[in-house]
């Protein structure tokens, strides 16, 4: 193991920003944030008070002209993360970049095109798009588990992403810009559901339905708050999935994988922490109430293990052209959910 | 309240038979079974040991002709429900049948033909179809909580039947006549599914996947033991169900209600009962076995209730065109299963 | 097995009275209730509406003498309960008494010895107190499995009975004949705890400390409203009990067997049935609210069994001198309870 | 807040003093370990590999003298706490020793009646012994919640600190200078009861019984491995404890506190994480192994509040007078599980 750090330069200080800028400043032993950058005032002043000795931009351009960076982590707005992906890919850089590369499959298909190219040139180069649900300790253990062929081969993936409804309005604006409930909440499902039934596996159909129930806006940006899909693939697959920003107690992300010989399911008792009330209105619990309140400590174990690969030149846990696959069901389910119609991969000659 | 007690048949000893016809004769105190008829002679032996005083015919016509009975109880092989239905129906007498009342949505719409006609002349018969989970407390508590307005509109209604594995071949066999996965197990939920989004609702879309994965064999008779499908309404409501005879732990037999404002599920913690064990493999807890282990008390009211809508002309819980509606759905699921093709049943230009 | 139906008359039609008259009457194929009696007016009423061709008496003897009965159910006040089981001890008739027999451990044990006496003239007589947790399904699958040595040797007895806090003030009233929390309550418990480390097994020592927190005029009539205790036994075994009289969601009646290799816990995990509710207060279920609504179908299966003990003439799941121990380490119980003593049963030179 | 960190020296490299130091050194963005010290050499070697820049050192006292510390981690073996507290504190240096203070409540005040000398000299100074569980969410969430009188007022506190069953004979060797299973275990247990009692309640009277079950050579060392005990204290408050080495699943440190119009309870559900798995014995689900994988986030949060207790000058959660009186309550419940006598602290003329 190396003494030596990795030199971190974070873009974007938003939400998700803040917290990948203070989990790889304070909590990644092996990494050093030198640099951020955020075209944002208030984001800027937030970074002077809380990443002591950070040195902070306004521009990303900037930031990576003027700062001896060995990664960067993309924590910007949606739209420009296959843009500053790649401008990190053409300096060398090693790249961690939030999800979705891109809500459209070509440009994301773009960065892992640069990428293989930037091999060349710099092999040991590493860019990742972080899905931390495959960080978190319970879906690994479920993902061992199966693959040891502890309960016999996948049939049903069973996933969804179910939001805390928030009443804001923000989802309604959000909309417009964010590729459509399958492509924000569902990436994470189609994530999972290649990683458990395999990434170079053949999608044979798929289709979706859905519904504006609690924020009827959405219909005008061709977006729904609650849809259910089915996805076929090739070897006798299937998987159902289901995304929602209508919950009422919390973030209900819930996944199940039955297999021929037995099943495993991830946090099918939603909970907060370890606290049990029982009063007159019975016996209850708490659930988190945002994906972060969740999957925290994933989100740290995708610091410390990204910088141990850029540092240690191993194999990163996620392919990044999974990633982008991922975001080419994601834009096909979501076309199916508006256009009502069934997608199908293979010839429907073989139908029986 | 009368304490004339209502004279029953019983038509079928087969598993579910002998259950009706002790829990009419012992568990209903209002009834008497006063007679029973099957073909299979074990059956009759069986009768004649457990079902002391009552009369035990081979032949269901002679039993209808020979006793004085007020209601049948079918509970023969699907084949025969909808024609022994219809026999006793055009003699006067109530009828509770085994789902489905056929796996044929046309002779199952005769029989409310022929029911409806039979109602100038015998204005209080009764004729209901039994899907016991509408005499489960948790689904009526459900039912009664959704109904009062507590959780909002419903939105999703999820819900699965999925059968213990089944390595003795039985299911392959079954297959042949039971009309498919859809009508066969998905039928309680479509029934369900049909209460909690309304009786009436139009259907729009409906369309399923599924995959042969433990019994192949099934595919030569058009049918699967995983299935998924989504389903559409009118007025904003989905349906997400998935059917199964694989679990390797027991009967999962679960269903979510998901509304604007909260929701309301049903048995997602499967348990045979109160134990739980803690040892070296963790902590445990066993499942029921089948369907009825988990659902007895339900069949229990079913026999107490049916008896007494008849004994006091009363309204039974569930209208015999939605048992007709339920088998319509089935027949349509199991048609796309195995076409591939989504089913539509609106104008395909209203589609955005 | 015979067709001959059970005589049975019922002492008592109170709340308990009432269950009991149905439950043989109605859900007892092999039982007839021929009469009942119930000094209270009200309660022949009852009797007269629901108990249709029943005798009714207001006097337990005249019911005696002039009904040809084989078995006697004691529900009657706690009160009588000796008195009437002895007087149908006499007459050789088949008891099945409520719990306690007594609350002082002498009365119980002069019904024991009565009982051993007229087996001398009756050897088929059964007198059972009905310990209705010994016929609970779950209970009998922990003491099965515990029996077969799944688990290794019992160590721990831990066992509550925790009612919903009832602000009426009946308990207030009613602990002043009750015998106090540990004879009322935890009989239940006590019986478990000698059902599952050994009937014969000696006592060490036992001591008890408690509050009045929420009923504190219970002080007066030297109860509590909550109390804990632990009791040991030879052989290495020990047990802690819990009873209160204040549990704001409902009832809560757990209990666990931890063993040597593993343990087995009932009902830890309350509910009163399978629904589930997510909402704004998070995820919640209902529990039980008396003792009634998670014992029931150990009532009915008690009827069913102690009828078939007298038809059959078989051994009762329960021995008379058992109960008999219980009242008294109750009685013990809670004597330390209100003195703050420990008791010690053996030598106290022993100690180490 | 300042950019300053705190120099920590941690005394003890075994299992929790490489845990501590690494905590403080990776995980505390605003504390730097400088140094440590461990007379086991091995444990040094491990320093030298993972604790990179830190001086390393084979003796106590000369990492005191010869490095520039502010404060010091003690997580040596017990017998040297109160010694290393001692000098820590005697040279001004903050401490965080590891629980207990000592297994003697005399040394163990003796080291609270040094700190409060200290105060005069060093008033900004800060000792506090590492109850973890005092950092965990859940029993904070509680403790807030109780105190903001969610649930009214506390009557009964339940606990159990239940360990794996380890049958390497680590406990035996162990017990012999451990203190015995109420000091070693249920001092978290105490100083919790403590904590929702209330740390100035005075004592009435505590009783406890045990049997070595499973290490029966415990017996020798005057100490068992499955123990029980009340303690009742001043003002109607009840305890129920039990500690045990003979878990056949895993940790099981289960919480209860029964308020007069609720209860909260911490960790009833054990579980190791959010997998669950569903095959032929049925559901089940993975406990944590040991007191560490479920307390780590705990730990964590101590290394992380100590430090900012440190440099804010602010009140630490945990008195250090309270961390005594648990010992004092640890080794008289000890006393009475080897005694069998119940120790009453109040004048027993009160007993009604």
């Amino acid at each position: 193991m190396t003494t030596r750090k990795l030199r971190v330069g974070v873009a974007g200080l938003g939400r998700m920003g803040k917290r990948h800028a203070i989990n790889f400043h304070e909590l990644t032993a092996r990494a050093d944030v030198v640099a951020a950058s955020t075209p944002d005032e208030s984001e800027r002043v937030w970074a002077a008070e809380n990443l002591k000795g950070v040195q902070i931009y306004a521009d990303y351009d900037e930031m990576l002209e003027k700062t001896d960076l060995e990664a960067v982590v993309v924590a910007s707005i949606t739209a420009v993360h296959a843009e500053q992906t790649l401008k990190a890919i053409t300096k060398g850089l090693h790249v961690l970049c939030e999800k979705p590369l891109s809500i459209d499959v070509e440009v994301a298909q773009s960065v892992v095109s640069a990428y293989e190219e930037s091999l060349k040139t710099y092999p040991q180069q590493k860019v990742v798009c972080g899905f931390s649900r495959r960080f978190d300790a319970s879906y690994r253990e479920a993902y061992e588990r199966i693959t040891k062929d502890e309960f016999g081969s996948p049939v049903l993936f069973r996933s969804q992403t179910a939001d805390l409804y928030d009443t804001s309005g923000f989802f309604v604006e959000y909309a417009k810009t964010s590729g459509g409930i399958f492509v924000d909440c569902s990436i994470h499902d189609i994530d999972l559901m290649l990683w458990f039934l395999g990434e170079d596996r053949k999608l044979k159909s798929l289709q979706a339905v859905g519904v504006a129930a609690v924020h009827p806006a959405l219909e005008a940006s061709h977006d729904r708050d609650n849809a259910i899909a089915t996805v076929e693939f090739e070897g006798g697959k299937i998987a159902a999935l289901y995304c929602s920003r209508m919950m009422a107690a919390g973030q209900e992300d819930t996944t199940e994988i039955i297999c021929s010989k037995g099943s495993v399911r991830v946090n099918m008792q939603v909970r907060k922490n370890h606290v049990e009330i029982h009063d007159s209105l019975g016996a209850r619990r708490e659930l988190p109430q945002h994906y972060y309140e969740r999957f925290r400590e994933a989100f740290i174990t995708e610091a410390y293990e990204f910088t141990a690969c850029c540092l240690d030149n191993t194999s990163p846990p996620i392919s990044l052209q999974s990633s982008v696959k991922a975001v080419g069901i994601g834009q096909a389910l979501q076309r199916s959910l508006i256009s009502g119609e069934k997608v199908f991969f293979d010839e429907r000659a073989t139908k029986n």
